[in-house]
């Protein structure tokens, strides 16, 4: 008897400036090479509606944002994005490596703007049942160094106008979930050379590879 | 010892062409006539980021829009609209008239797309908290007859385009609400001649206005 095996979620996380779009090529670029096949996608975002809540999240705005506003928007976004892409995909038996998803919830959402853990494990639960990502790859950086980084790429968004404090709280909320499973978390030291960020990322890719 | 009294949080609810427009300048005006301090608003929408998520959730589009995804952008502008302007009015004594609110996303997002009441429960808790309004004016029509009027105002929008067994389920999950708690529903039934419906309207607003 033949069934087709479920595809790996893959997701890639950090704070401002730790080269998430470098490094997200290096694992396409690796999955291209190995033939695996895979859908590349990002949160918030991932479908057209996905995409516009996306700009609403980002959008710099007048108005004070409801913190339970902005998760709600999140998980509205993820839910349409799972249902559209994600899922399918991974039925289909394809990779997907996605750009962000819940950890940044819990990261930015509940580390930097202070949100209850509970809230967003209910939303969780609510929106993915019993669906997590199979290996989350965290680019960990100091958010001084990050900051630095970031400061060089053109205008922030919403969330990249925060100050040092906000990406202490989220890189710590990163680092502690990340502490709490060390099974499906691989910290990824982002201060070294590219190379050596490479070489780590790769050694977990082989790992994530030849894992039935 | 003098304290502000909170002001009252009316909502006005039914499904298409039952009049609500019409009736909700009726309301206006008879607050007006009193000299009762109010502010008019509506839902989805609101404040800003509210009435974009609106435009979102109306937008006919390719993409099949997920429920849940649906229910939580429903929610998400709910959150930001009480936040920036609901519970600033009615701390400030003023009434809110409200065109629509969760009675809306029971009948349409539970009835009509038979979502499970249970969620929409836990997210109204989440974020309304105790907040329910003090009187609930529902529209009562039956659809066949909304359906007919309403097709005389323009384009229809992404809930306007249901078809009659939708409004039907609407309708039926709307009246269940109101029968569940006759206290806080007033059934106004939209089938008769207008001065008649605003006779039915202006008998509860006094009682509302007489209520403590």
């Amino acid at each position: 008897m033949s069934e087709l095996s479920r595809g790996k979620f893959i997701t890639l996380e950090g704070g401002e400036g730790v080269g998430k779009s470098t490094n997200l090529r290096f694992v396409t670029q690796w999955l291209e090479n190995r033939g695996i096949e895979f859908i590349q996608t990002r949160e918030p975002g991932g479908t057209p509606l996905a995409e516009q809540l996306r700009t609403l999240l980002l959008q710099k705005r007048d108005e004070r944002v409801d913190p339970t506003a902005e998760l709600l928007m999140v998980f509205a976004a993820r839910a349409q994005h799972l249902s559209q892409q994600i899922l399918p995909a991974l039925a289909a038996g394809k990779w997907v490596v996605c750009d962000r998803f819940t950890d940044a919830t819990y990261a930015y959402q509940g580390g930097g703007r202070g949100l209850d853990r509970t809230l967003i494990a209910q939303l969780e639960n609510i929106v993915q049942k019993d669906l997590r990502p199979d290996r989350v790859l965290l680019l960990d950086l100091d958010p001084v160094i990050g900051l630095e980084r970031a400061a060089a790429t053109g205008e922030a968004d919403r969330f990249e106008s925060e100050q040092l404090d906000f990406f202490r709280k989220v890189r710590r909320a990163y680092r502690a979930r990340a502490e709490s499973d060390p099974d499906r978390y691989a910290v990824i030291d982002a201060s070294v050379a590219l190379p050596e960020v490479q070489q780590q990322l790769a050694h977990v890719l082989e790992i994530i590879a030849g894992t039935p």
